[in-house]
């Protein structure tokens, strides 16, 4: 089996025992010391057992379902689409792995925001796709 | 050539021309009916010529680097910091080709937030790392 295989196969499991809850299965695809970061409010959770508590407390019922899965030796990326209640968020995902474990997951959650002026003679607007982002005031 | 080499290559090149803003080279690596989304502002931009524009247009003396580059067959992922005078943002990216050519870009820019409360039990705060993001109010 190549790296690119065998991360494929982790990065599969890693979504789908999140998607399902399964903290246990969940925390089975992360190596002792993971390293979990969110550069967009500069956190950083260090180690197994904290990283399945921090899914594991997460508020809300949420759900999800992996938009884009691409992996290259033992790195790889993925995006998700994410819903708590009525709120569609995306989230997007970089991951490396060792020994066919997740070692380090970097998420963002990028928000809606207005279009900035001046480009319109280049682009349509209000464009769905692949990504399902709930708009500022409601859809 | 795999598909994934192909790519590698013509990825290298999406981000190289642009980082040298090199509107003619950065051209040359897209299909003609490239299709260009947004999805935190719901636009699209379609064609190559209307694509080479929005970049050339594209306001403010900015410079960037590529923070990674993953590559799976006809898909690939990539993070960009970018900087526009005194302020870092970070791009990520991910990319659809065919024959060679960049036939879907979807960019993505998400921004720094305050972290919520109640999860200061399991994370470290104000930690910096590979993707450079101004704060809220300044550094």
């Amino acid at each position: 089996m190549t790296d690119t295989e065998q991360s494929r196969e982790a990065v599969r499991r890693y979504f789908d025992t999140m998607a399902a809850h399964d903290w246990d299965a969940f925390g089975a695809v992360l190596a002792d010391d993971v390293v979990y970061e969110l550069p967009q409010t500069a956190e950083r959770i260090t180690g197994r057992d904290r990283l399945v508590r921090f899914n594991r407390e997460y508020p809300g019922d949420w759900q999800l379902s992996v938009s884009r899965l691409i992996v290259d030796g033992q790195s790889a990326a993925g995006s998700m689409n994410f819903t708590v209640g009525e709120e569609e968020m995306v989230g997007l995902v970089y991951l490396e792995l060792a020994d066919g474990l997740i070692v380090r997951v970097t998420d963002f959650w990028p928000e809606a925001y207005e279009p900035p002026a001046g480009r319109e003679h280049l682009t349509e607007q209000g464009v769905g796709g692949l990504d399902r982002l709930s708009r500022p005031g409601g859809s």
